[in-house]
């Protein structure tokens, strides 16, 4: 069994980041930059109240991911993972996260902070980050727990560009 | 401008919700459940290293939801709210995310806890939630800042289940 789901970006994500190599590979990396989302003017009704968060969660399409690989070697990392225990976008539905900082908002344009996304990326849906429900207390990262922390230095390279391989 | 994305599911969820009414509101309430994801045996290869991880981020598909309502009243509160500042599931892409706790994996079943999802819901990504990632320090939950608490005691109706309105 195996239905198709069809989903239609309600806006645009405009960054600094024309290549897929030389990105911040996390919204927490130092090389995270600010960006803005435009929002189709038919959605932007539902904007409205979104001006008092912090922080947005925003989700989009890795349009520019080539292929799918369920085993990936991580930037973080010299060993092949599972792909579903990495953030890799080579994943079977080509679905980015990333957790932005709200700087302000205009008409339909949200001004962003800490963004890790290609620039043209189609967005398909924001939503407000809210520490009670998205935040868990004692997390454990399996193989990142450590290596978590090297993503504030570390930048992508083109191991996700190529096609093939 | 406006291209179709497509996306399969990679396995389904079951839970004891089989109604959009009387579910919890978010994993974090009380009624929130145990349940289990079946990934289908075409991406359980993605698995490998998962098992370290406490908690993971689900992106499924809210199959079940009728419509699209680009001004919402959530369940916390009673004021019209632009849905992207609610987490309610009549989104443009109706896309849920929930951040569950990961008890055990046998072969390509995850056996899961603080679950909020509705029975038979298509799974569409699992990600690994990563503190240093998915963890802003100091953020505000606007309109939900109070309300947010409240989530723990609260249950669905049946106000996204019916059509039209």
């Amino acid at each position: 069994m195996s239905v198709d789901i069809v989903y239609r970006p309600i806006g645009i994500l405009h960054t600094p980041f024309q290549d897929l190599a030389g990105m911040p590979i996390q919204p927490t990396g130092e090389a995270s930059a600010p960006g803005t989302a435009e929002i189709f003017p038919s959605f932007a009704d539902g904007l409205k109240d979104l001006e008092g968060f912090s922080h947005l969660i925003l989700l989009y399409h890795l349009h520019q991911v080539p292929r799918t690989d369920l085993r990936v070697v991580p930037f973080l990392g010299s060993e092949a993972r599972g792909v579903f225990a990495t953030r890799a976008p080579t994943r079977p539905n080509p679905i980015g996260l990333s957790v932005v900082r709200l700087q302000a908002i205009e008409d339909n344009v949200l001004h962003l902070a800490n963004v890790d996304i290609l620039d043209g990326t189609p967005l398909l849906d924001i939503k407000p980050y809210v520490p009670a429900f998205d935040r868990p207390k004692r997390a454990r990262a399996g193989w990142l727990e450590a290596a978590q922390r090297e993503v504030r230095t570390r930048q992508s390279d083109d191991r996700f560009r190529s096609r093939g391989g």
